[in-house]
C-alpha cells in the first residue's frame, strides 16, 4: 500500500472523464492538499476559478463501471490562517416575502488557531464576539465521474458524489461511490473548518486542508453514496426538492439493508421506523443533500 | 398552582374554537391519559374514532390572542402494555417508481415494558429478533385553537401546533403555541413510545400515556411553534414541502435569535451558519414538520 | 325548480358546519350578490373582514355525505365599477434572490366597464395605458363543507373546493364538490373580474358579482372536485408543492376515466399522455390548485 | 444563406463542448435527420443508444459566450411509418400509494401516417379504438453546449436547453438558447409525433423526423432559453420541483418584458398577473420545464 502525495498543477470546475494526474494501486493512500471554494491557496493566491475547483482526478487501478470506489478519510489537517463565509442566509432558506429584509451576502473572515483547532470570526458584529467554534473538517466537494462521459459542474452534486456540503464526510468517515468509468476518476476539493446543517449562508466556513485519503475499489453495487462512522451507517441522496433527496437517501438503505444486514422491506421499515434521523447536507446548491442515517448499535449483527 | 386531573368525556379530531372541559390558571398542571392514534384505551377499548383524538380543550384564563402559550411537558407514563405501528414505509418517503415493491401497510403489535422502560416488537420479522428500543416518550399532536374560528384536523398542523410528530416534544421539553383564540384552547394526545425522524411508516410506536403538562400564559409574540429543551432552542415550522417547513423554523428563529438574543440578521446568519441542526419531524402527514436547533451553548448569553 | 334570491346579513372566513342561512332543493337556482376578498360590497361600504368572505352556507336537501354536489354557474354579471389587484409579483413566484428587487405590493384600481365587459387599470404605469382586457369572470373561492366538523379558512383549498383561483370556474361551467355534511352546505364569494394564470399578484382583479348558480345532488363519488365546460373536462387538485396538486388532480383524472368512460389504467395513460393538458389555477394560496384537463373532442363517447 | 445538410455518422448522449461536425454561418438553414429517443432510426436499425441521441454539434459561426443562438423551427417532416410510447403513467405523477396500482410501463407502437398527418395505435386498449389524433410534431431535447466546459446528458435540461419535452418547440417556433461556447455547438434530436403537457407516460410519440431549422446568431443576454410562436412569446424555466421551473420562467419574462418592451416590475407584475398562461413542459424528465406564456395580443407594441 503506498502513499502518493498529489500536488496539482491545475484544478477543475467540473467532474468528468478527464485525464487522470495520478495513478494509484486499490488500497493506496494519497495526501494532497487542497485549495478553497473560490479558488485561493493557503497563501491566498488565486490559483483557479470557483466554484470548488478539484484536485484530481486519480485514476484506481482496477476500478470498472459497476464497482464502487471506497474513500477513507484518514485526516484533514488545515494548512491556513483564514477561512471565509458569506454574511447573510440564503434566499430559499426563509419565507419568500422575508428575502426583502435580508441584509446583502458579503464575504466575511475567519480566522483560524490551528493550534486550538477552533475559528472565530476576525470581525464579529453585535453580540456574537464571544463565538469560538471548534474546527469541524470535512470535505465539501468529492466523487467520481459521472456517467455516459458526462462532466459536471462542482456546483452541484449526483449518484456519483459532487457537491454535497454534508457535515458527516470528515475524518474517519468512510465513503463509498459507484464507479461509472475506468479508473473511477476521484476528484476532491472544496474542504470546510466548518458547517452548520444545510450550508444555509451558502458556505461552511471555506479553507485549505491537507487531506489523507486511501481509495480502495470494492465489489459492491451502489446507486446513491454510502458512509460510514463508528457511530452510524447513512446513504446520502442529491436532488431537489428536499424530499426527493430524501427519498433517493431511504431507497438506498432499504438496498442497503437487504444486502448487507438480511434485512427485507418489512423489517427495514419496522427499523427505520423508529430509529431512523435525517440530516440535511445542504439547501444551497442546485441539488440538495439529504441522509439517511441509522446507529450501529440498532443495526443486525452482520 | 393547582394541580388538576382531567380525565375526558369524549374527545375531538380537530383542533378548534370549542366548549373547554376545564379551565386553569396560567401555571396550573393538568395530568390527563392520553389515548392512542385511532382511538383505542389503555385496556383496547375504542374511546374515540381516529385519527388522533384530542383530550381538552382546556381553557387558561388570561391567554387572548397576541399571548403564548406555554406548556411545559413535566412527565409522561405509558400506561398501556402495548402500541402499534404500521409495517411498511409510506410510499412517500422512497423514489416515486420504488413505491411498487414496498409491501402492504399492515399493522403490528409492540410490547411496552414499563418496568424497563423498552419496546420491542410481538411477532418480529426475520433478522430483526434482536430489537429492543427504549421508551423515548413524545407527544404527537397538542396545541391551541387556531385562528380566524378554524377547526382544522388532528391529521395535520400549522402555527397553531397540531400533528407534529416530532421527537422533541417529550418530557422535559417547553413548548410555546401563539395563542389566536380567548383562552388559548389547549388540546393533547396522540403520544408515541418512540419514533424516528419523519414518522416514516405514518406512526411511531402508538400507544397511551399519562401525560404531566404545566400550562402557563406569557405575553410573548411569536408566529410558529418554539420548544426548548436542557440542551436546544427550537422553532418548528409546519408546511409542504419539507423546503417551506425549513423556511418558517428558519424565518422563526431569526425573529427569536433578534428579541431574546438582540442577534440582528447579519450576526444571526453567522452563528445558524455554522451550528444550526435541522430535524426533520414528520414527511408524512399532510404538513411536514421541520425543525431548526440551535445548541445552548453557542448561543449569546441573555 | 324554484330560484332563491339570497341576501347574506354576515358572510364567513371559513368554509365548515355553519348554520344554513338558505335551504334549497335540488335542481333549485340561487342568485346572490357577492363582496370582495377584503369584504368590500358594490358602493364600496366594508360589511365583512377579508379574506374572502362568503355567502352562505347554503343547505341543499337529499345531500348527505358520499354525494356529489353539482354547482352550475349559470351567470356572474359584474355589479361593481372599480376592482382591485396587488401591484407587484407574488415573491413565490420568482427566483429567491430575485425577491429582493420586486416593487412593494401595493393596492391598484381597475376601472370596470359593465357595458363593454372591459376592464383597464385608473392609473396605468408607463408602458402600460394601451391595456383594456376584456372580463373573463370566475369564482375564486367557492365549495361545501369540509369533512369531520372541521372549519378551514378560506384562505385556502382541498377536497371540498374553497380557494382555488382558477379561471376555468366562470359562466357555463359545471362543477362537483364531494359532500361531506348534510345538506352539503355550500359557500361561494371571492369573485374575480379576470385572472391570470397562478394568481401571480396574489389577487385576481378583486370586485363583487351578482351570481346565479344551479345547486343539484348527484350520487356521484369523488374525492377532488371536478369541473366541466363546454370543451373540456378537468378534475383539480389542491396541494403544495404544485408536483402533488398534479398529482391528486391526475389520481382523481384516472378514476373519473374509469368511471365514466370505460377506461382502464393503461387506456387512459395513453389518452392522457398525448393530450392532456395541465392548468395552474393559482401558485399563491396555502394550497396551490392545478388542473388536469382534456378536451371532449378525444373522449371516448359515453 | 447557405442551406447544409447534416447526415450524422455518430450521436451523443450529452450536450457538451464537442468536436462539431458541421460548422454553419449566422443566418444559414441546416437540414437533419433525426433518429428516435432509443437510438432507432427510421427503418428500425440501432443507430445509436439512448437516451435521445443527438445530432451535432453545429457550430456556428461568430457565436460567443454572452450570445444567443437563435433557432427557427422551419419544417419538420415525419420519416417513420412507427413511433412508441410507454403504456403507463410514470410513478411521479400520480399520488403515492396510487403508485402501487400502476400498470407496467411496457412499449407500445402507434401508426403514423404521413399522409393524412394523423397517428393511432397500433394496438389500442378496450375503448380507445377510436383514437386517431393530428400530428403536432416537436423536438423533445435541443440546446447547445453548457457553460464551464460541462457535459451534461440528454436525459436532463438546464439554462443551455436539453431534453424539455416542451410542445410548443414545433415548426413555426423560434427558439433563443443563451451561448456558453464558442461556436455555441448546436445539438438536436428526440423528436416527437405529439405530446402532451408534462411528458406524463414518460414519452410522447418517439419518432424520426427530418428537421429544418434556421441558425443565428444574435447580441441578446439571456440566463434561460426563449420561444416566441405567431401568438405567443415564452421563456421557460428548466429545474426541480416544477415551482422553481417556474420561477426561473417568470423572471427570465420580467427581464423580457424590461428589456424588449420597456416594462418595469409593477408594468410586468399587472400584466402578467392577469394575462400569464403556464404551461407544463415536461413533469417527467430530471429537470422539470415550465413556459411563462404571454399572447402577443396584449404585449405592448414594440
Amino acid at each position: 500500500m503506498a502513499t502518493h502525495r498529489l500536488v496539482p498543477r491545475d484544478y477543475h470546475n467540473v467532474l468528468g472523464t478527464l485525464p487522470p494526474v495520478l495513478s494509484v494501486a486499490s488500497g493506496d493512500t494519497v495526501i494532497t492538499e487542497t485549495i478553497d471554494a473560490a479558488g485561493y491557496d493557503k497563501d491566498g493566491m488565486q490559483r483557479a476559478r470557483g466554484p470548488n475547483p478539484m484536485n484530481g482526478p486519480i485514476f484506481v487501478e482496477g476500478a470498472a463501471p459497476g464497482d464502487a470506489l471506497r474513500v477513507d478519510i484518514v485526516r484533514m489537517t488545515p494548512v491556513s490562517t483564514t477561512g471565509w463565509t458569506r454574511s447573510a442566509l440564503a434566499a430559499n432558506v426563509v419565507e419568500p416575502e422575508a428575502v426583502r429584509a435580508l441584509p446583502p451576502r458579503e464575504r466575511a473572515t475567519w480566522l483560524i488557531d490551528r493550534q486550538a483547532l477552533t475559528t472565530r470570526l476576525q470581525d464579529p458584529p453585535k453580540g456574537l464576539e464571544y463565538l469560538t467554534l471548534p474546527l469541524e473538517p470535512m470535505i465539501g466537494c468529492f466523487g467520481v465521474a459521472p456517467g455516459q462521459g458526462q462532466a459536471i459542474s462542482t456546483a452541484t452534486s449526483g449518484e456519483y458524489g459532487g457537491n454535497m456540503d454534508y457535515r458527516l464526510f470528515g475524518p474517519g468517515t468512510s465513503v463509498w461511490f459507484p464507479v461509472s468509468a475506468e479508473g473511477a476518476l476521484f476528484f476532491v476539493g472544496d474542504c470546510h473548518a466548518t458547517q452548520g446543517d444545510g450550508e444555509i449562508v451558502g458556505t461552511g466556513i471555506e479553507t485549505c486542508f491537507e487531506v489523507e485519503l486511501t481509495l480502495s475499489v470494492e465489489h459492491r453495487k451502489l446507486v446513491w453514496p454510502r458512509g460510514e462512522t463508528a457511530e452510524d451507517i447513512f446513504p446520502v441522496g442529491n436532488a431537489r426538492p428536499l424530499e426527493q433527496a430524501l427519498q433517493h437517501a431511504t431507497t438506498e438503505m432499504l438496498r442497503w439493508l437487504a444486502e448487507d444486514y438480511g434485512l427485507d422491506a418489512v423489517a427495514a421499515s419496522h427499523l427505520l421506523g423508529q430509529v431512523v434521523r435525517y440530516d440535511v447536507g445542504n439547501v444551497y446548491d442546485p441539488a440538495y443533500t439529504m441522509a439517511c442515517r441509522v446507529a450501529r448499535k440498532w443495526l443486525p449483527p452482520r
